[in-house]
């Protein structure tokens, strides 16, 4: 442990001096990062997006499996991935961080090291917030902010009947990882000699450590002249969010069982553990994939993108939120969501 | 307690559903406040300012003496009190919290009427952030945005060799009034039984639990044609944001101990606790006044304003940073600050 800097040594602005040494700023609407009461932004004619999400240890994440800088990765990228779900570029993230003792200089450079990572990524500027103790865990709190032209950001609310509904990515990878990493850290406690066995599920448990936001999709969207008349990124589970887009539309919708994008590491993974792979999908959540709408005449844009599925239709509100099979049988789709309380 | 709502009850989307109910936007520049993966902002030709900070309980609160109102306030008011600093004018506020599961709902609204209290006086919309849960205890972390003249931000950099170096308000009363607080509180744990002593120190307690920003001076500058040529606010204490105008600024300055404003109850207090007021006054910190500097030709601009002293002028770097009494002797001044970690 000798060559660990505890905090301490460095104190707040020393901390926080070593920290921004690294950032750099590269957004032209930032007119002043870090260093003064609070940034200077000019967006111009744009229009601002503003979204902020907050991360706790034992809560969100356990440091146990969860490396620092993925989990620095993470949290910037779960907040771009709101962004993304306007149909915006993101721009700007401030972020404040509370640390126990515990940490060394070290450790919170591996964290940041992460954030760096994904706003290099994303091309994103970290232009403020604050740095300070906690008697407990770790806190994260980031506030991303993106810019999109007036009149172009994506609600949830524009789903109309007859519209399709499409997902990026695939879904309830992130949960069956969290799984496996949950059923490793057990063995590990009762046998700190164990080695992880994660060798074949690299990619679901990546899915789960370190998630990206869709800014690619988004990108692509834009150049294919794609515009979706609703969006919401999957954080809470697909059925979750598909709820929220009814609700603020006033629309039903359909949603095809055989159609659901799932990885082969998924459905191996929801056998092991006995789970049914549909539930996993629906409700695992983390995914941070795009669930949005498009009218059908952009059916030919969306049906061979090797990203996008179609998941399903837009159907009048009466008709309510269904899942149907190959058969043609519909069952009322339920809502589980987190419950955090 | 069969009056109160445990938070189970409600689940997260209950309480952010009933907690939005009560948020009016007002804001010309809120396009779309909460219930989206973002808020929508549309500044136009303004610059925008951001900042962010983080409170929590057992490190910046301590919810024995904090009534939850008090510190919805406060946490709303330290944001708007970094805009303040800025020269700006705060518009919008995103806010995460995160709530252990002892809290019930009657205690999380007090809590957000603190905060919708505080929006309504410094005018600013509430438009998004996060609910969460907490193992431990309450974590509150807000961004503020605000709005200013393109070009026409305050930073801690302007200040001019021969400036005058002003505050607003009164200094140390919010470090005496939390050390009021925690003698009470000790009182307290050692006798259940006992009413706290504090009839006669009500402003001083005030200023601990629930601080103003200055917005009050910003626009009162604004009207008079003031404009600081540097401001930053008194979050860590005098000396230790003197240091940082001086140091981005590249000048030394000269304090005048004589001047520095200080309430009469803060002085009684420091007596009672045999503390030297003059380090109170200079190291307190949590005043969430505004130290800004003004060109000589201001002087008559500022002499005579109720709510700012004069207590200094900027020098030339080579000659430091000094406190120097009414006998014309001069001493190095130290910045002691707050040691988070």
């Amino acid at each position: 442990m000798s060559n660990y800097t505890p905090l301490s040594e460095l104190g707040e602005f020393g901390l926080i001096k070593r920290l921004n040494e690294k950032i750099e700023l590269t957004q032209p609407s930032t007119i002043k990062g870090i260093g003064d009461d609070a940034a200077i932004l000019e967006p111009g004619e744009k229009q601002i997006v503003v979204t902020s999400d907050m991360l706790l240890e034992g809560v969100h994440f356990d440091l146990t499996f969860c490396p620092l800088k993925h989990l620095g990765y993470k949290a910037v990228a779960v907040n771009v991935s709101d962004i993304a779900a306007m149909y915006a570029k993101p721009t700007q993230i401030t972020v404040n961080i509370a640390l126990g003792a515990k940490y060394t200089v070290e450790a919170v450079e591996e964290l940041y090291e992460g954030m760096r990572l994904a706003c290099e990524n994303y091309g994103v500027d970290l232009v403020g917030g604050d740095t300070t103790s906690s008697r407990t865990g770790l806190v994260i709190s980031i506030t991303a902010i993106g810019e999109v032209a007036k009149g172009n950001a994506v609600l949830r609310s524009g789903a109309k009947e007859n519209d399709l509904i499409c997902v990026t990515g695939d879904l309830g990878a992130a949960y069956l990882g969290l799984q496996i990493l949950e059923r490793e850290k057990q063995a590990f406690m009762a046998d700190p000699e164990m080695q992880p066995q994660l060798e074949d599920r690299q990619y679901i448990v990546g899915r789960q450590l370190r998630p990206e936001a869709r800014m690619d999709v988004i990108h692509d969207m834009k150049e294919r002249d794609i515009k979706p008349t609703s969006m919401i990124d999957v954080s809470d589970g697909l059925a979750s969010e598909l709820f929220h887009i009814c609700a603020q539309s006033g629309v039903g919708a359909t949603i095809y069982k055989d159609n659901l994008p799932v990885d082969e590491q998924t459905l191996e993974a929801a056998m092991e553990f006995k789970l049914d792979p549909i539930t996993c999908i629906l409700n695992g959540g983390e995914d941070y994939e795009l669930l949005f709408t498009v009218p059908i005449s952009d059916y030919d844009k969306v049906k061979n993108h090797p990203d996008i599925s179609i998941i399903g239709k837009i159907t009048d509100k009466s008709e309510g939120i269904n899942l149907a099979n190959k058969h043609g049988q519909s069952f009322p789709l339920q809502a589980q969501g987190w419950q955090h309380f």
